[in-house]
């Protein structure tokens, strides 16, 4: 349907009208994005923020579309947040590298922990915050990270569910296949 | 020097002891980071809202590291922000592309802005918002880049200055090359 250009998402009192995208013929899919939108973010995090369990003692999130929901509910808690990196930069030293499928992407993602990040999780109990599960694999990708570094993870939050992720997640809204 | 692994960062009253990074031989850098520093962020972004020119229309940061600290400043001037990419996503359309030498990376980054991104920039005044400028090659990119969507650069602002950036930018505070 090439009619179908944008798709009203609504939560709480804000409506989005966001782009539709076609990942493959005859799948479309909503493109929310937290980036650049202040507004929205404000009201999914503040949401968010009562279902980090009380025992969180960091969140962590993946770069970059989920990186100011993360920002702004550690803000909320008074909790730090850890980013996983989705691509090396120079600076790393002794990364953790964890394969990833993502469903957005088409292809293999790899997820990038710089070793100075990855000692802060050390014994440390998480929370894991990202803005759309679709297949649950970026998620799992993320945990098994976290787990190699030594952190134990103690929730799963996303802003929505798209489909019908394999890892057991709680998200706020459902954004459809169309 | 191989005890020089933490260099001592204060702004205000925050002080953080950021990791040292060699990009090459006896040329050291303090990295600072506000990915997952609410506090830091904060005080920074207290500071650079100030030197918002009051024309502005909206902020343009660049992924990954200064999200943050545009969203922060985006929600405490009210100004909604954009966020050009550096890496190709499945769903950009048309894209427009600019290359950048990045002197932390050592090598030729490319600037992605998705079409539908660029359409929001015509005919506004935007003010650039970066966390740390060494050479201003990636400033000088995002400068391009909105000027061939359309539209008008009216302030350039950093966190930090390290070097002799070759732009014209209000930054905060100095970062030593060690």
């Amino acid at each position: 349907m090439k009619t179908m250009e944008t798709y009203a998402v609504s939560f709480g009192n804000v409506t989005r009208h966001v782009p539709v995208h076609e990942p493959m013929p005859g799948v479309h899919i909503p493109l929310v994005s937290f980036l650049g939108d202040v507004e929205l973010t404000r009201v999914f995090a503040e949401q968010l923020a009562k279902h980090v369990p009380a025992e969180t003692q960091m969140l962590v999130t993946v770069e970059t579309s989920p990186i100011p929901l993360a920002h702004v509910i550690a803000s909320m808690v008074g909790l730090p947040y850890l980013v996983v990196r989705k691509h090396r930069r120079s600076y790393m030293e002794r990364p953790l590298i964890q394969e990833v499928e993502s469903f957005m992407l088409g292809k293999k993602d790899v997820l990038w922990l710089d070793s100075r990040v990855a000692e802060k999780m050390l014994n440390q109990k998480l929370t894991l915050i990202t803005d759309v599960v679709v297949s649950g694999g970026t998620m799992a990708a993320m945990e098994r990270l976290v787990r190699r570094a030594g952190g134990e993870i103690v929730g799963r939050l996303a802003a929505f569910r798209q489909g019908e992720p394999e890892t057991d997640v709680f998200a706020l809204a459902e954004l459809p296949v169309l």
